[in-house]
């Protein structure tokens, strides 16, 4: 059976099982799993609806029509012109009167807005439901990829290490590891690297800008490849120069809360556990005010995705999930550490699909 | 006054005018253009509530609060926790009980359809509706900047066609361009360049992928930079080697159609009108049923806003406005040809932000 055959399939058993009449996806990584079709998403809109039984309907732009060619699962196309309306054509797709509609969690909200009216007095409820549940255990075949693309990254972490150095900007260091991340074989980025040096590592999510790294400064480098499809996402944080004591005990506090995360991981344990485990560590060394984010989350062919290692989260972590494990510290005007792995939990354990040193490195 | 001051204030005299009683906005350019504020869009929930009247709300996670420190327009900042719920804060900022709420259209459904309990009476609309009225017109500032992100793309364009040969393959080319446009010292790339070759573009969305370049290609070339938050978008169409007989009829026709809409581009003008300008004239080479899009796209922070120039669109051109003129004739399974500019229309009549050459170019 094809394999995208088998996943839709198995999304409409889930669909039934949840009580969704209606699946309504937007060329997100949703599409692209349940039909190998990838597009630019912008203001055209594009939709793919499926009924819990019946065909899918694939409604597109005009312009998608020879790419759509190459969709290999039976579908049925309804194509709209740039000066047409293609609210009609979904219409055309949704014949019940009510139900729950099951709304791809990344469509636009101006996309959404456009087709509520097609499915007037239905309930809506998020696509995640049913989508997460198909996708959030991987097959071997993603685990291959996943693996493949954190080597990838390892190869990048070591030769981006080699480039920092006093007077280089955040920017210019991003820029060498997009590059590499393309040189060596990835075929995009799977997010805007974050290189944030000094005082700007406090942020977590920080946006390379101008800074020049000095000398005695902590560098956070956070970035991911895309390989066919599947991401990857590595933190590792550098010292250049001589660390000092505190610096250390932070350092170490964050390495010791990534192996206790990592360790923590097993077949059906909650996944707040895992993130009580890695705050444990940071919490024992004094420094748990400032662990300011969850443990960590899920990865796949999106670089967040379920499962979030948070608390409150008491659902198991069981075999073929991914996800990261990634504690740090961050220190307001001042610095931070992030050590970051993509860990699967496969049925012989957990296993890292990053190996790069988390010792503290002085470059 | 500030710059962020005046849009807010502008803004909310849209609404008045709209009768919008919260503006509801994303992670995206819209909030980016009111605030300054620029995070990376993900799973967690950010927003920005602006009431017709009273101040700013953001909602914002907490790892972005330093972040936030940044903004120089007066709000209120409410931060939530990873494993805090954020719907109570926004509903903490929504006072009253019913009305219009205008939602940014690139807000991700996930978060619209977390949000829509606390809006629970209101009526939905697009945000659109008064973010592009303040959006469409350009300043000065804006202006120039979209001016010089133009001249970026040509001397990218210029080292692009230059490397092409036979066997390059288009994500070869692709990546070129990414990193020149970076070296050459824009910020980003403002969409994944299309590089479609030979059969390949007859597809005006083609991702590149791994065809390589054979002799007596027509190569389409599309890309555009991101300066300062502000987009360039060019594409140009190269035939590799000798370029026959039809292949040089259709490629004049677009030519002509190019010229036809940068010449109908006029203060009052219908949008339509210029689409309708650029179609006669591949109409009267016989290629009418061939140009399968609209013909061109508002441009700013977005790559693709208002206005769009496209049959059914009656709104006039106005002075400040900023769009693509990019007639394209698509021959399935053969070639295809698109060329265009950028063009203000500017007190003074319409200019090109792009002047690489339009002529055939065999590389």
């Amino acid at each position: 059976m094809d394999i995208y055959a088998k996943r839709l399939a198995n999304v409409q058993e889930l669909m039934l099982q949840e009580n969704i009449d209606y699946l309504v996806l937007a060329p997100t990584t949703n599409m692209f799993y349940l039909t190998g079709l990838k597009t630019v998403a912008d203001e055209r809109l594009q939709v793919a609806i499926l009924p819990a039984r019946g065909p899918l309907t694939l409604v597109l732009p005009e312009m998608y029509r020879e790419t759509a060619k190459k969709i290999r699962v039976s579908h049925q196309l309804l194509t709209w012109a740039d000066n047409q309306n293609p609210v009609d054509l979904v219409r055309s797709a949704v014949t019940d009167r009510g139900g729950r509609a099951a709304i791809d969690d990344r469509m636009w909200a101006g996309h959404l807005l456009q087709i509520m009216q097609v499915f007037n007095g239905f309930q809506f409820v998020a696509a995640q439901k049913v989508m997460s549940r198909a996708r959030v255990c991987k097959d071997e075949i993603e685990l291959g990829l996943l693996a493949q693309s954190g080597e990838l990254a390892d190869a990048v972490m070591k030769e981006a290490m080699q480039e920092i150095r006093v007077g280089m900007t955040e920017k210019q260091l991003a820029f060498f590891i997009e590059n590499k991340v393309k040189a060596l074989g990835g075929d995009d980025i799977s997010f805007k690297p974050i290189v944030a040096s000094g005082p700007n590592g406090a942020l977590p999510h920080h946006c390379p800008g101008d800074r020049k790294f000095e000398q005695g400064d902590f560098i956070v480098v956070d970035f991911g490849a895309l390989l066919q499809g599947y991401c990857s996402d590595i933190t590792r944080t550098f010292c250049l120069g001589k660390a000092g004591q505190e610096s250390k005990k932070i350092y170490l506090a964050v390495k010791e809360a990534n192996e206790a995360g990592f360790k923590a991981v097993s077949n059906g344990i909650a996944c707040q556990d895992v993130d009580k485990a890695a705050r444990g560590a940071i919490n024992r060394a004094g420094y748990g005010d400032y662990f300011i984010h969850r443990t960590g989350h899920g990865i796949g062919l999106d670089y967040h995705e379920d499962p979030y290692l948070v608390e409150g989260n008491s659902a198991p972590l069981l075999p073929g999930m991914v996800f990261s494990v990634e504690p740090g510290i961050y220190l307001a005007g001042r610095m931070g550490v992030r050590i970051e792995d993509i860990v699967a939990l496969t049925v012989d354990g957990p296993r890292r699909f990053n190996n790069f040193p988390r010792e503290l490195i002085e470059v």
